[in-house]
């Protein structure tokens, strides 16, 4: 990377960048200051800006280089969650109840410094990049799908991402080719029988028995059904039925969550859970209704961009400071960029114990060390120059 | 029985009693008012009061004959229920919430009826008759305990009370020897387990499959474990658990009832329930707490006296209006009397299609054909007068 | 009864029969012998006599009285056990792997006497006596449903029967009215799923899992599908499934009994049994096969011929010996009888430690105390009279 | 490598080794006239040869080069399997019973022929060869353990082996770093509860039942208890219990087989098979007995030993016929080498439409490609001499 003292001096103005966010946290579907922001700084950087994007608040930067070439597409995410921020600290957070706990507000800040470094290298840039701000991660259907229909990726050629990562020290990068994170889909069941006097069982349908039983076989689908060496999960997160301790439940409400990494298995989980359902509800004599969404796909990275990481991190980061990550069970609507282009998603460490940034995402106390911000624009940067064939 | 149009005579005096009763109900343990009204009528007869009696609202009134003999108790309760009166008719009840929908004012009018009969032919009784109106009968632990307690059956010799049944038509009567109405028995378990991420299960304790499982191991307590020939009910009537379908729950509350007829299988029930839900919560790595509420036992009606029953009631209901009945699940604290000596408990038929009395027992529309009550009466008196060798 | 003398006199000749037969025993449907003895001692009497009755080894013994009267069937069954006679005496069986353990020699024997005591007394007879020794009661479907067919109880009146009981001592009776013994049906369950290596259970389905599942879930039948105060039992014998502990199972082999004493209780089991098992495989991606045997009916008692029996037994065995018993689980095809024409099935208690007459029946040392059949020929007498109206 | 026309001279070679042997096979642990061929074949190549190492039938041959260097071992496994062959062609099995269906001939043929190259290439060998014959690769407890217990692996540097693998075609190999091939334990359990009459369950403990309850709660280990990144199966293969559809099971015998990865989720569903066994039984009453045998361990290729065959075997196979493959759950007793040495496991694709090399191992008709022999002792001498660092 040449003039990387470009993108060190815009460190500082990273920081200030994403306190200012981090004061002013917008919901999902609700980021209209902070789109305004974005589109500001885009413009004064004499970048090419479309707002109101996808349908909601996306934005998108074009820089068009100098020279014919690749078109690289670079993301970040721009809204917070429902949680009280519990820091206390200048940059906490003016609104109640809303908070930058999953370091969006890092990912966007980031990305206005990359923009920032490629305007200025212009003349160099053979291609184009496209910088793009989407609303809604945290929420399903999620922003990615409207940016897509948009089309936002028309034409490109390659897509990278970065999330900053707290259980990772700063410092660190990692990635993995293949599926990286899950698909998470959800289920709502009511079991629907016919309640009665607890004495008197024979006249009644028992949700209850009928729910149990539900519960119960539910556990064959991974213990039997699914390839083993494809990971999944079937969560029940809640069961309620009945009212009284005597009176025998008219209904039974099943709820729970589905992890999958591949779309086969994703498929293969939802017909054998509305199987399953529908047949141990008839085979107590009860009815069953099921609401199944489908939330985010699996986040499957491209083998030869994931090589790409794994070459050029390293460079950033230092070589034993790049590692290959295992999967994890949370969902991200960047799957929805890779399922269109080759690309990759990376993480970027940002725990630092001495800054007690420490905290899980979506912790009330979520902080992370914002040095990370500057690893994580050199990488996009890296990443991008490298696809493109320039440095 | 002789002198029986005294009886008829009273029937008026039952309707006005009850109708004024029926407006006036009063919960389990707070039956002041009606306790007192009770009182005042048995002074009037210029019968032995005492009030308070059991440390509630207890009242006896004693009445002794002219001559030596047996000592009967004749027990009638007096307590309504949280249910609003649902009913459109000048004696609905006037206390929001609270009405006598199981038909103890009924009860109460006709031992009044009774103890007038009986005051009127003090002179012709040999031994000694006691009038005993218990608070609480809805409400456990009941108000039979406490008058038992306080000395209500020393020395007596036998014991009846009338049931008013709307499942019954009117104009008949039924009793069963041996047990006749269900122990209730209830049971509060929590399986706590520990929550987490609905994708990690690995380093949860699912406190919801544990418990649908306990759900499932229960029923194998009357499937397997209980003689057939002795029928029990264990019914799981609500089961609780989790706030979230994406989490995994930290806990699982179950409640239930149980049902039996004879007190070796309650105890054993109650083992197996108590050594299932601990064994169940450790086969899966969590923990169970578990409250067992023991309520009234079963009501084991005495073999002769029922033999009396089938005896005499014809001579008030008719050859074919008197019938054996099956078991039923409701249980009665009546049962506590029978624990100590000879007795029986029977039903008086009180359903009528033409005057609406169709309504189970507990419900907001209940009622029931009041002339019933004098049927009733006739039956406690025929059944006194046949203990004690008179008419 | 008049004359008890004359019976008496039979005991030694009762006892010389039971043991002859005692050493002869035939299986059921193979009752070629026995049939012949019987038939040839019928005719010494001078009683009408038919033999291969009913399609099998059936002897029916017609004695007409002198006078019109009602027609009363006396039964009694022949058939002996696969099973070998451990007990070592003069009487021990010479058949090897045949034995009479379950007394059925001595029903034989008493239906003998009886005829011979009602033969002398025919002068005296009011109608009509039949003599029924049936073949196959341990076998279903049983030898009562041929014997009825052909015509056994037309015209008939009333039927009564006797067993002798070893768990209850000598001296005593005991019957029950409505339901005294369980039908007994079968059901042969196979669960075919598909089998394949234990590593790779995603491209199997699993019919062990399937078949537990089965199991546990036909627990709720009792446990919550049928009415409390109606005894059932669903028992699983046997479960047998795959081969090796390395290889998912490609079929599950589920077999088992039901125990019932009314007929929609039974029928209700059936239904749901079979559609338990029909949706389970199915729920599990497995199919079923289910062959389902209906076995004896249950056996009902008379209620006015059962209350005959409590009139008429305490004449024989005294007021204290006669007892209602509870119902049992085993199965009896006089069961059919009943389901015809009223009367009452006995228990004559025929247990003597003294004598050793102390194992259950079927056992290989089974004995009963030889005197119980000079009270069960009583017995069948002075019912017999009862209801004929003589003595 | 050089001299590589030498090894394709062995070529035809090989292929006579191998038919005889096919001809000649021998059960694990009873490889006799196996292990004497080798031995010959290794003394013929002036080869320092110790037979019966490892209290088997093992032979170790040890190749001691001119130069020092490092220490490479190199192993083929001997035995063959209780299969009846049903391939006819000129060298099918000539022993009744026992056939070579898993290419234990072609190892031992490749690891003979690998030897004679390096035989002939001493002088420029730097370092050391031991040339590993193993026993019993088919059978707990496995030959390899008593070979490295015997010294085998002592100051030795790295480990090679190669299996033919007809899923893949000739001219491919495969390998993964990490995990390759599964733990297989295996477990027999015994739940004793107490046998009785079929419509008695209340005097039984009723083994099906309990065996059932543990079926269904063993499928929870692997839905909830491990972890969904680390494959695993748990199979219940059989299920056996009782003898009759009418009579209650006195116990209930459950076997199965447990495939894992890692030795820390291997030993975790001991744990927990072991606890929900006894738990699971004693919550019905019954008591349990479990046998649990641990097989083999998964086997882990080396992380830098399995770079090394990536970067060597495209010499071998083109760059094309390379592949990382996935796991596999049979089991491999190479795995114990692996924990001692770094080194690497290496599938070499010999199935073959045309040759009709299509059949599974272990199958009745197995047969391989025998070109593939060559292909794999090219890879054999490649790796080897990378790791020594000559060609």
């Amino acid at each position: 990377m040449k003039e990387e003292a470009l993108l060190s001096k815009l460190q500082p103005q990273m920081v200030e960048w994403r306190r200012y966010l981090h004061r002013h946290p917008e919901l999902s579907y609700h980021e209209e200051k902070t789109s305004a922001f974005v589109a500001d700084r885009l413009r004064e950087l004499g970048i090419d800006v479309r707002t109101r994007f996808g349908g909601g608040y996306g934005v998108v930067g074009v820089l068009k280089g100098s020279k014919p070439g690749k078109t690289v597409v670079l993301r970040a995410d721009m809204d917070a969650l429902p949680i009280q921020d519990e820091k206390s600290c200048d940059y906490s957070s003016e609104v109640p109840g809303v908070m930058h706990a999953c370091g969006h507000d890092g990912h966007t800040s980031i990305l206005l410094a990359v923009a920032t470094y490629f305007s200025a290298r212009k003349e160099d840039l053979p291609g184009e990049i496209r910088f793009v701000f989407q609303p809604a991660e945290e929420v399903c259907p999620g922003g990615a799908k409207g940016m897509i229909e948009a089309g936002v990726l028309e034409g490109a050629d390659a897509v990278y991402g970065v999330h900053l990562w707290t259980p990772f020290p700063a410092g660190t990068a990692a990635s993995t080719p293949g599926p990286m994170m899950a698909a998470a889909d959800e289920f709502f069941i009511d079991i629907i029988g016919k309640g009665g006097h607890g004495g008197m069982p024979h006249v009644t349908v028992d949700s209850v028995v009928a729910g149990s039983a539900l519960v119960m076989q539910l556990q064959s689908i991974v213990s039997r059904s699914v390839n083993p060496l494809r990971p999944a999960v079937v969560t029940i997160g809640t069961i309620q039925g009945g009212s009284a301790q005597n009176v025998i439940a008219e209904s039974c409400r099943i709820t729970g969550t589905v992890r999958t990494f591949d779309e086969e298995t994703r498929q293969f989980i939802r017909e054998r859970i509305e199987e399953i359902t529908r047949l141990t509800a008839q085979t107590y004599g009860a009815e069953s209704k099921i609401q199944y969404l489908m939330g985010y796909p699996p986040l499957v990275n491209d083998e030869a961009e994931t090589e790409r990481f794994f070459r050029e991190a390293p460079k950033v980061f230092g070589e034993s400071k790049v590692e290959r990550c295992e999967k994890i069970m949370p969902a991200e609507d960047f799957a929805y960029y890779l399922q269109e282009i080759p690309g990759c998603f990376m993480f970027v460490g940002a725990g630092n114990e001495e800054l007690q940034a420490v905290y899980p995402h979506h912790h009330p106390r979520f902080d992370f060390d914002e040095s990370a911000m500057l690893s994580a624009a050199k990488l996009l940067v890296t990443m991008t120059q490298s696809y493109q064939g320039w440095e």
